[in-house]
């Protein structure tokens, strides 16, 4: 696969995010208009509503799924449609393809919006958010600083893609701060928990799967089907407070620690775009349950940064750089696994993949991990030292598989953490 | 507070469900119509679509809350519609009250429908669905016997209403069948996980709060401030397998051994109806912090039952009776502590109250308990034994409120457990 040439210039690079072979979906709005679905190409969005009004690309009999503030209704028409459009626009946008848009300027100038003037905002309704533990480089680390080394795997971790729900409603749109939470804490010394602002904020480096079909209740889907639903890929901020966690945690799991806020960026790249990047999952240590085995490579080669950025400092620290293909287990294999005893998968459903990290320090994907539980800060390129994150810190993710003279990006997840919200006086 | 009496007969009787009290909502259909909002009076169900069409009860701007196959509209509207429109339901249904549905024969034979011609649906859509753990005796029960006596309440219990995301995709309504998961299974003498039907399955008798308002990304809210939010209650069977959940749980919390169904009553019995039996929780063993203290009794004194019937046995075998203000932690409280940290709370969430039961065999609300782990089966009326939960039994939850002369009744929430269904060809 190489680049695909689009009559769209700004596309046509071998290093921006958006080229024709990309395509990624979003939501955005422009001069305070309702927000409508959109495709990014090179620099600008081509807003689907006015496509779809238009008749240039396929409609459905139950009306417009592009005039909508959310790309569910597009989703969930499967895999068959999605390969339609796909298509469709990559005819309509390329270079010598059909030129329905390219030769008609008072279209191009209806549907064709530079990217700087739109505001995104959510791409789709989280339906459920599950979050997932299936790095096992980072399931190690956490595991050596809280059990030692010896007991760093839990003894289920190599059977199966371990997975909690999340909590959707708190699933933000990159861009959006959040406020540092406020929660029970209670630190080693201290006999009884106190309450105040979280004091050990910290992000995780994880790429979303976004549910496009669901499966029904009662019934297991295999990893094949699994890999069907699946609509595309979004970048993935858990952000989590360690100290609000490790006090509440035991033993039903993550709560509050993790209910604040999760980003997301807001272009899902599509499976179809990750096609030529698809690798296998790492050789398997123990044999996985035949439910789990994938008859096509599962991950894909996508590789990520965090950058953290100071309020007023004037340039950005990469603390990470890791790959997606580090992950044990693969999207579909965690989709099937959440399926496997009936639960019924919905369209918009989001699955986090846990927190990536590669062996050596540099592609930790979490602060925790950077700064080894906060015992060793770590030093930004402004000369700022940092174990979790300080208010109005900037942190921000970024993602993009390389291919043969062309880029699949995925934009970036950013946002800020601010100060504390004040204590409601609790009687009222 | 006195039995109020209705017009509609069967209302009027001390130990009717549905008496002129209570008017509990929820959502049916008859003769293959969609479902719409109704209210249950005696054996009718009144269609509130219908009065709605009359303007015989308050109607919002937005258009009709009542016409929808869901309560979330009317929910959302808030306490002060929730009151207006019970008080004028009231003033229609009572004896001697308004005329305007009581004495129009035709308008009656529209709207009011005997309830065994109707088909009960979900009441509303379950936005995100959150389990506690907030059942002292239930919590002291399974630590004995998984950490020991000792170390029976995890550190946090006192301190922290203990609750996880559950899943909401897999809530259903009373009387709908689930079939026994598949999935990891590692007894304590294997060395590695087998996949198969789950052998331990088991109920948790809970009651379930109904989120009516929501609250803001980023802002806590107070005890006072989350009793206001809730619109209602449901009985609530957190069907459980044992050993899913027991090979899977740590360290992230239960997962595949709580998605294959969770079931619910269908009328949602609203907290006015509930106002005369609010009662204190439990004296505290350590002190709240101030976030958890509550200004007014957060609970309720509902007396609840759970009983078993094998296929084909004659007769359900009461299992277990108890009581909801046995609970530790208060639902007000529950929905405070899991906005606290900025987490969003919508229309439609629900919260499970966690498994409740007393400090006798007799009260305890699984079969976990009831058979301690399954090494103590009990029998039944009809003199099978049980450890945990054959194919084809039913469980039902039931509860009711004894007030002077009348009773609110929750209905029942029932459902049985069908075999697992056939393994899929998992290459395919």
């Amino acid at each position: 696969m190489t680049r695909q040439a689009s009559w769209v210039e700004s596309a046509n690079s071998a290093t921006h995010p958006f080229p024709l072979n990309n395509l990624p979906y979003g939501v955005f709005s422009r001069n305070g208009d309702d927000p409508v679905c959109g495709v990014a190409i090179g620099d600008m969005v081509l807003d689907l509503s006015v496509l779809e009004a238009e008749n240039l690309i396929p409609t459905t009999e139950d009306g417009p799924v592009f005039d909508l503030p959310f790309l569910n209704e597009f989703m969930e028409l499967g895999q068959e449609a999605w390969a339609e459009l796909r298509a469709r626009l990559s005819d309509l946008l390329a270079e010598g393809g059909d030129g329905a848009l390219s030769g008609n300027p008072d279209l191009i100038e209806r549907a064709l919006v530079p990217m700087e003037d739109v505001t995104m905002h959510m791409p789709f309704v989280v339906a459920e958010y599950t979050d997932f533990y299936a790095g096992k480089q980072h399931a190690i680390n956490v595991g050596t600083m809280f059990r030692g080394a010896e007991n760093a795997l839990p003894p289920n971790w190599l059977h199966i893609p371990i997975g909690y729900n999340g909590r959707a409603s708190s699933v933000v749109v990159s861009g959006t701060d959040l406020h540092r939470p406020l929660g029970q804490l209670k630190p080693p010394h201290e006999e009884v928990p106190h309450f105040g602002p979280s004091r050990r904020m910290d992000i995780e480096l994880e790429l979303g799967a976004v549910v496009g079909t669901g499966s029904i209740l009662g019934e297991p889907i295999t990893t094949s089907g699994a890999d069907e639903m699946i609509f595309g890929y979004v970048l993935l901020n858990d952000w989590s407070s360690r100290d609000i966690q490790g006090w509440e945690y035991q033993p039903l799991g993550p709560f509050q620690g993790k209910a604040f806020g999760t980003s997301i960026s807001p272009w899902v790249v599509t499976k179809a775009a990750l096609e030529p990047f698809r690798c296998e999952t790492p050789p398997r240590e123990k044999e996985l349950l035949p439910y789990l085995q994938e008859s096509k490579p599962g991950l894909y080669d996508i590789e990520l940064e965090v950058t953290m950025q100071p309020e007023g400092a004037d340039r950005a620290t990469t603390i990470c750089r890791t790959n997606y293909n580090r992950m044990y287990y693969s999207a579909a294999q965690q989709l099937t696994h959440h399926a496997v005893g009936g639960c019924e998968m919905t369209t918009g459903d989001l699955l986090g993949s846990g927190t990536i990290s590669g062996p050596e320090k540099t592609e930790f994907g979490s602060l925790l991990e950077q700064s080894w539980g906060g015992k060793e800060p770590f030093t930004l390129d402004t000369g700022e030292e940092r174990t979790f994150i300080e208010d109005f810190d900037r942190l921000t993710l970024k993602g993009q598989a390389k291919g043969d003279g062309y880029t699949i990006g995925f934009g970036e997840c950013t946002g800020r953490i601010l100060p504390a919200v004040q204590e409601p006086d609790w009687s009222k």
